[in-house]
């Protein structure tokens, strides 16, 4: 897969974590690129989203790189403000840019002060490593306690040629205590200017990460950026536009399905499919009751085709609908009808139910056309293991 | 304690669960009895739900008997409303009284058809044994997956003598799969009409049921009733009222609180108390995002200190609040001062953290006066292998 032309990514070890695997990270576009981001609407929000927020508020939508680290949050600190603007600024002067085209983005422990000395005397080795094939080195930098670095590559064909999406994600995982965190960084070499690249993305958003549940937990700093920086030299019309956005979303899809997959602990991904609802929105509200369900979670960590805690759970979202209309289907198998216990083998779905991508199916006769997908992973000791393990 | 006078208890083995413990049993008032309840909100109601709200609005708030099992919940069945109306018509029969004036409630498995004869079959053993001492026999017939009967007592003094208070009730645990339910059942021999007696069972809910969670799983089942028999001869006034409303608080918080100690696989109960909110209302919004929230949860079973997961949880609840303003308490010691660490021993308070007995004291600076207690348990291993061990 072509990665987008005209961005250049390095990684290196700063210090910020104990074990010593990069931690410092930078993704640079040659020429100044359209940007837009999403952040975390946690009431606490780290110093880093504050900045990064007010850097693309000052700019109207345009970055030249997106510096970030693993280790620290730089959230719920004296210093973090300080922190942040100081790490910006030098990589600012590196760049040769204004200090507010530089996008910063942290993960890691929550209330620890950060030293930025550690970030801003490695930038000349950061800088020294960039190259145009470092994508990767980028996603494992920005690992807390991923089991696997996640990465997803899309093509748009345009009329006169082929743009490129490449995007990185880190998992919502908090292995290690006080690390939260999912960053989304995706570029583009198509030309598409801040406004649309906004609204673009806002949607793709609600399609991809805003369907994803681990366990629940909303860090304080998720932040997802996209950056487009024209350097294919297309720029799409408002058609090619409509299937620009649908490969972005495909992308952001893929990379959310990815962290599902590779939850705390998890085993499989389970993908909640609800069909027939008033209306998406309806539809997506019952597929969270439903994926974020710590019974429905632990029944597919035990295979078990337990239908009764699907349509408890639906039934709890706080969305109307008549629990007789209902149809269930576990990996494609009937197992509720009509609200009611359907004749399915239990040792057969059982065994179905042991693959590592479940799929639940709930549908609601005669209501609507709402639809939805979302993702999450089955909840397992493992996730507990690793997230009351703090003292051992 | 004294129990409440002219009531009868008794429970019996009826073959509904297959493990060879009591699953039938009887709360009867020597005469009819104000009655009041609340029901489960889940858009999903098992029949006995339905039923019991039904002959309640029949007799508009007077019950002569609550009829009760375990081991099946009488939900998704085809049968639910036939077996519900034979079991209390039974009853009915046996206590001379209409057939509204017996309340029936069902815990156990979703989605299995109920046998009514087995209930209808055991009805002359059940009465047989009906006794006035048996208040405990019933709160075990109750028992699921509970590892401890739960019961708590009140005395009301009046002007005119001590009117009582009992109440039992079952954990929303689900150890066995398809089981789930909180049933409580709190009877006095105070003389109360329907009307009032229904509003002050609605308030004390709200401060006492409606601020536990165990796993954030509302049950299709889950009924609470209250009964007030004036067989004490007590007819409190209005300002008596509200002293039994304080008193029926307090025995309903110890049936909640009991529930969170014996949540699945819990080895702590947890006590969220949140002060400085704008309101109640948001104290409680943001203590019951701390209490959901796993990740504080799996902290605690770890006893390990880690307030940012706190702040992040009560960012996450939707409620306004500056961070900065934030004071957070574990086991009374300062961890989070005005949103940033506070200088604390870790190893001194993981001790203190290895207690059975947590608080967490989340307090907003300057904002208003909204207070809350919340209740729930810490998140272990032990929930899972319970939850996932259908297969083992």
């Amino acid at each position: 897969m072509k990665l987008p032309l005209g961005y250049r990514y390095s990684s290196t070890y700063a210090g910020i974590r104990k074990d010593k695997r990069d931690d410092l990270a930078i993704i640079a576009s040659d020429a100044p690129a359209s940007a837009a981001a999403v952040f975390t609407t946690n009431r606490v929000q780290a110093a880093p989203v504050r900045l990064a927020r007010k850097h693309l508020e000052a700019t109207g939508g345009e970055a030249r790189a997106i510096l970030a680290n693993a280790g620290n949050a730089n959230c719920a600190t004296r210093t973090g403000m300080r922190v942040a603007e100081a790490c910006c600024r030098a990589a600012a002067k590196e760049l040769k840019s204004p200090m507010t085209q530089v996008l910063p983005a942290s993960t890691g422990v929550i209330g620890v002060e950060m030293d930025a000395s550690l970030v801003t005397g490695s930038l000349p080795a950061l800088f020294e490593g960039l190259s145009e094939t470092r994508f990767e080195d980028v996603s494992r930098a920005i690992m807390t306690t991923d089991r696997i670095p996640k990465v997803a590559f899309g093509e748009v064909p345009f009329n006169h040629g082929m743009a490129s999406i490449a995007g990185m994600t880190k998992g919502a995982g908090m292995i290690h205590p006080r690390m939260a965190t999912t960053l989304g960084f995706v570029m583009t070499d198509a030309e598409i200017e801040p406004g649309p690249l906004a609204s673009m993305l806002r949607r793709s958003t609600e399609r991809s990460f805003n369907r994803l549940s681990v366990d629940g937990a909303m860090s304080t700093n998720d932040t997802l950026i996209l950056l487009a920086n024209g350097a294919s030299g297309l720029r799409p019309t408002s058609k090619e536009r409509m299937v620009f956005e649908e490969v972005l979303c495909w992308v952001m899809q893929d990379l959310a399905e990815m962290i599902a997959r590779d939850g705390e602990g998890a085993n499989k991904k389970v993908t909640v499919h609800v069909v027939g609802a008033k209306d998406d929105k309806a539809a997506t509200q019952i597929a969270r009751a439903i994926a974020n369900s710590p019974l429905v979670k632990t029944a597919i960590a035990g295979s078990d085709p337990n239908w009764g805690r699907i349509l408890s759970a639906a039934g709890a979202s706080g969305v109307e609908f008549d629990p007789d209309k209902v149809d269930i289907r576990l990996q494609g198998v009937p197992v509720c009808h009509r609200g009611l216990a359907a004749e399915f083998s239990e040792i057969e779905l059982k065994k179905k139910l042991d693959a590592s991508d479940c799929v639940i199916r709930f549908a609601i006769r005669g209501q609507g056309k709402g639809e939805t997908c979302f993702w999450t992973c089955d909840l397992t000791e493992g996730y507990i293991r690793i997230n009351a393990s703090y003292r051992t």
